[in-house]
């Protein structure tokens, strides 16, 4: 943990519906116990998917995915391996950028992440990479063959996802405090 | 997780109001993801207490600790050292009792709880003794001192505390597979 105790708020951002998972830059967001408002990962419940194999696909079950969290350090080193001049955190579907977590995606399950504004989240674990954000990513550089390398590329640096334990609004240049979980 | 292979529901329990956390026996019970509706512990939200030490007592923080089981094996085994005929589940406030589960207390967090009917758990850790069921236990038997005895007694076999994956009905009878978390 102590590899993150330097972490500050650089974005915000939200999907604009939930035909895509692209998000936008926000001046701040609110953030409710089950998730970002208006946001494509909103909500209490979500149909279970290929990572959640102890319930048939589509089972309805909690959500503890809702909020994505990327680091500008590992964002810079995928770009490096991809050999792209950056990885934007719209194409990552992320939800918040932070700076000073190179090691991000490493965090525990069950840390806790104290936003200074007053907003605390749970980290659910590392966000195994997928071909969706490949696709934007190719899309965005126009050039063949990074959807599939961008998985490769991600792996271990794509962030995490987080559920929501203290509602409140997130903004930029907030710091973060990175606690064990009680 | 291989010691609680064989685990079975003997009984499904909740409290009557919310002034008192004794439980009583139902023929099954409707698990929701905010938990029991009617029971004491139902809510997406709960007031910080003494064991969430990151906010301010009272802070509304997202409920993970909605269902409590304990297990018939770790109530013998309080009510033996009590030297007391039984210790029941009502006094403890739980919501299932189940057999099989010898160390049900030690179930890591993050692990799931399958239920036969189709409701599954995730358990949120061991469920640390407080004073309250010892107060039920001390009037329930009628001997006193019994109320701090069963803090020292109960200490790693008070059973663990869940928060809902899989929303459905509860019921003795049904058997329960424990898998890792996903």
């Amino acid at each position: 943990l102590g590899a993150v105790s330097e972490m500050k708020v650089l974005s915000v951002l939200m999907t604009r519906d939930s035909s895509s998972f692209e998000t936008f830059a926000m001046q701040s967001i609110r953030v409710e116990v089950a998730g970002i408002p208006g946001d494509r990962h909103y909500g209490l419940l979500r149909p279970a998917d290929g990572r959640q194999k102890l319930y048939p696909r589509g089972t309805p079950i909690a959500n503890r995915r809702q909020i994505s969290i990327v680091s500008a350090e590992e964002c810079a080193r995928i770009a490096n391996s991809l050999g792209v001049p950056s990885i934007r955190p719209e194409w990552l579907g992320a939800n918040v950028l932070v700076s000073g977590a190179p090691a991000l995606s490493a965090l525990p399950r069950g840390a806790r992440l104290l936003f200074s504004g007053g907003t605390g989240l749970i980290c659910e674990g590392e966000n195994l990479p997928c071909v969706g954000p490949g696709e934007l990513v190719e899309r965005a550089l126009g050039r063949s063959g990074l959807r599939s390398a961008f998985v490769q590329a991600a792996m271990g640096r794509r962030g995490i996802v987080c559920s929501v334990e203290k509602e409140g609004m997130l903004a930029p240049g907030e710091t973060v405090r990175v606690a064990e979980g009680s």
